[in-house]
């Protein structure tokens, strides 16, 4: 921790990668946190402008810089794209701060599992073994004295929470099949052509379904959750909305198990956590739009016990998991910066 | 058969329910097939009224009745709220008229089924036996000489078409389960306050998580196809378009089955089907909208055959379709009245 | 004023109509109001139930009564339908409460417009000359004082912002133009089958093209403030999304005034508002979702001004607009319970 | 006229930018066209690869061309950026080709004008004098005899249609303001990243606020059918769907001329006219998607005659209108090819 965290002052922390929609998302809810100070935005492309004057609805007065420097902040939380904070997190971290990563870099402990996914070597292997995949609600304890973690991907944080209490309890077979509708945003905002508009209003559009890269991540998860190996099946869907995924994960209850039962595994693990809510029936996705909510909801058919698992990609998929989990890693209020309430319509 | 259909001259139709979305839809598709003459249109609520002043975009000049005299016509369409056709399709079978129905009632083979999905005692279970599922690639001889026929729902179109060879080859396990995303016409044009558009805009809903009524019509379909028991798990979700479905079908492939041998098996199920169209990656939805065609993409990830099954539920789901078995039940060219091409965007 | 409102006491304010859109952002922005204290919530059809469980994403745990009882708070704010509020507010009144009513009843001074656009007698054309239209930044003292406060419709607000300095300050020709684009939400919960998903999805609507209630509105205020009658032309549209507004008004400059005089006006006259802001081009409505924001830019086309104006219908347009005239009567901190930032996307 | 095209002989037709939206419209309306030939479609950056492996839905197996062959077809149809049909024409006359462009190369008939839009000089000047401005309904004998041909943009197309019987008959005076909505299609499959889905959705956008290319055409056109110089305001709006535009089109009755005077101007000029609709109402512009149509409706406040005009801007304001000023202009069936009908939902 850089000597600029003293009792009493304010966690200084930086956003890397804020002209993009999670890095932008961290920027507003970073600029209205009471317990951080703000003190850089980053942004390759728009370095040398302010924020508020090149994003959209943008409050930040702050001028962006090129890279963000490490000396002088406590906490780096990156939104960039794949294999940058590799390159970057050796340096930030030998300038004492904590890095906190949106992307995929640090999520895969085996580097193999990243060049087979990502199609490229990873950049720092040696640093793979202290990155801990964050999961705060299921491995609280994980996070305590972490100085590089990595967020699960959106489809993974769903499912995760979703599929966590049966699994950790071993209520259900190590075998998960997840079927998840993303909003068009979990594309970003560089993404290319077949992106517009035209293309995606009025449609689903499956894809990725011989293999998404989050679904390693998923089996990571679960796989230690678990204790045994756990298999994921997962296809993704596009849908024409902005926001939000709802991951509908099928699982089979292992014998003698109830649905009854799997509810009170939920509620049991989820009791007093403030951003999960279960529910007797599936959420509507928007009721989580800007929010860091999950909501939960348990049905049956014959043996198989389906999750409903309903959540913002950008939000709780994305920039305010990230500030949960800076919360929770330096002990700030938990909810604070996350207060959003549900709106509707 | 009616009287009127002599040698040469057209196959005088009817349509019962044709405000609704799809009874509105076959009046469109009827008023313009070459080979057929549309000579009644029917609905309780607007009888009276000429259909073009009522129904938006409507072409069609004829007066609405309050209920269609079988006695002047050779078929019924009939696309009505479940429990009226069971109604009234046995005066219409007495008088001559053939009936096609899109809806519910002559589906389920076994009236307990009905009964327990439905909620109400079946009008007319006499019928039952006589009323055929109509499959029209899967099964085409089954509607030679058939006088009453059922169309499955609009998901179960999706389903069936999508698991039918791998079912009817044995290549999979008997075991199906179906995650479907649809568009919100499915629900109808009476339906409720639930389905304003601002609460169904910007956002996925799972619904019947517990158990669909569409979940028979597939287990008995395949059942049939497969010669063995198949059962089936199915999950509806909501998304904010107005037409179209993706059924994701998850299947797992018997040891010693590729992927290679199923596509083998769907090339030669479909190979001469105009309206099936097999590619390398799923379809996105809109390309199905206003016409008759069925999209199938197969993938793999471990031993699961993945069959992505798309589909306008309005037509291949509800009215073209109920012209193609029209057409192929009486002889007529099979794509009269469904040269619609797909459009993009 | 209710003895209840003591120093030092919170304001204790009741919600008549919480089941609806705009009355139930009224819930939801009062209950987090740090000055208020939220004290009963009505609505008839729903009477009994704690809101929380019946409104999607409510975090009130109040027990709906079927009518609020005014002498057990300070401000009944009223979201009901036409003629609803006129009935009740004399009651309400007499009982010491102050009344804040987002519908209809008080905005038109005349009752035979009144009669004329909504096609029923006025319940209380006696309280008509006591009532407040709310103009909070064009005629902030209007307010003080009041015990009876209507607020302008989602348009007239829009047009009212959109076209106020300029009107004011006699830079313009008293007539003006205003085409209006709106969200779905604007018709309400409450809305008929036209309102359905796939009747207004991927479509845009002119309606009322003859005439609109808002227009009435629009010119007594805009006649009001310029000292001298001011007509207007109003056509409104429904667009396929939930929230917002974006109303294009087209004004006549005055010989010899030019765009950069019309900024300076607008600049004057909104430096100190906090909900205002004014930018180069105009802004996307969906900036302003969930916000009290509105955005105004000033263009130009040979000698006509055109100014866009842009809010949320539900926010600007209704609820948040309600809590800012609470706000401003009461003496209370201006953007309390209003803080929601902009999000994008 | 190219030799090719002898009596008994289909007319061939080549298309030129035919992986855009409206080149990729042209060639599904071509294909299927009772009366043609489709025999070359090019596309610069996907030439070599065949029309249906590349774009979505496409039934056409013509290979693609880098650039078309004019002395190989009778008339080419340009769907091209602005500035390259310019560069072709010349070469595509030369060789005995008609030309019929979508762009706007040719709409303007003054070089100035071109440059202080477009930016960029014209590149064939010498050629504007031959150019006809298509109106097909306003100025059917225009188009014999023609060999480049230039159609209205979408907008333009929609503001004409609805104003021209009111200025040709000199019912309003010669000064129109269009406000108008449109699909985001409009901006082509080319545009940029602000165009993405999250851009766009739930949001309504006014632009080029101070003026837009579109209007100098709808002057000339006006100017032209009232015999005396006509002003335009104009101002155009995305709304978040793929299709259509409302222009809604304010003018100014004469003293003396009534609506219905109006509305029998309208139905006198346009009886004949198999593509255009009057209706009491404003048409949802949903039902013309995927069609030639335009509806329209009249309307009064005040001494304001009120215009909604309602088109595909795919369609009839390009692709569809292309192939009827075709049928048009070399005398086949008006309607051939056009023949898609309005659906709904």
């Amino acid at each position: 921790m850089n000597e600029g965290f003293k009792e009493g002052a304010r966690l200084r922390v930086a956003v890397a990668g804020s002209m993009g929609y999670a890095g932008a998302g961290l920027v507003a809810m970073l600029g209205r946190h009471p317990e951080v100070e703000l003190v850089q935005v980053a942004s390759r492309s728009q370095a040398g402008q302010r924020h508020r004057e090149v994003y959209p609805g943008s409050e930040c007065d702050l001028t962006m810089v090129e890279e963000v420097n490490p000396a002088a902040c406590d906490v780096v939380l990156a939104a960039l794209p794949a294999g940058e904070v590799a390159i970057r997190t050796g340096a930030w971290l030998e300038q004492g701060a904590a890095v906190i990563d949106i992307g995929p870099d640090f999520r895969l402990a085996d580097p193999r599992l990243y060049r087979q996914w990502y199609g490229v070597e990873h950049a720092r292997p040696d640093l793979l073994a202290q990155a801990v995949l964050a999961l705060p609600e299921l491995e609280p304890g994980a996070l305590t004295g972490a100085s590089l973690m990595a967020l699960p991907g959106c489809f993974s944080t769903a499912a995760i929470l979703g599929c966590g209490p049966a699994v950790v309890e071993h209520l259900v077979e190590p075998e998960v099949l997840v079927d998840a509708k993303s909003g068009i945003s979990g594309a970003g905002r560089q993404a290319g052509s077949s992106y517009l508009f035209p293309e995606l209003d009025q449609t689903v559009l499956a894809y990725s379904v011989g293999g998404h890269r989050h679904r390693p991540e998923m089996e990571l998860a679960l796989t230690r959750l678990a204790g045994e190996a756990c298999s994921v099946i997962f296809v993704p869907h596009l849908v024409p909305m902005t926001r939000g995924i709802v991951a509908t994960c099928y699982l089979t209850l292992r014998p003698g198990v109830s649905l009854e039962d799997a509810q009170a595994a939920y509620r049991h693990w989820y009791a007093a956590a403030p951003f999960l809510r279960l529910g007797d029936q599936p959420a509507s996705s928007k009721l989580t739009a800007g929010t860091n909510l999950c909501y939960l909801s348990l049905h049956q058919q014959g043996d198989r016990l389906i999750v409903c698992s309903v959540l913002d990609n950008l939000g709780r998929g994305a920039s305010s998991q990230a500030v949960q989990v800076l919360n929770q890693r330096f002990g700030l209020t938990p909810t604070a910066g996350l207060e959003q309430a549900p709106r509707w319509p």
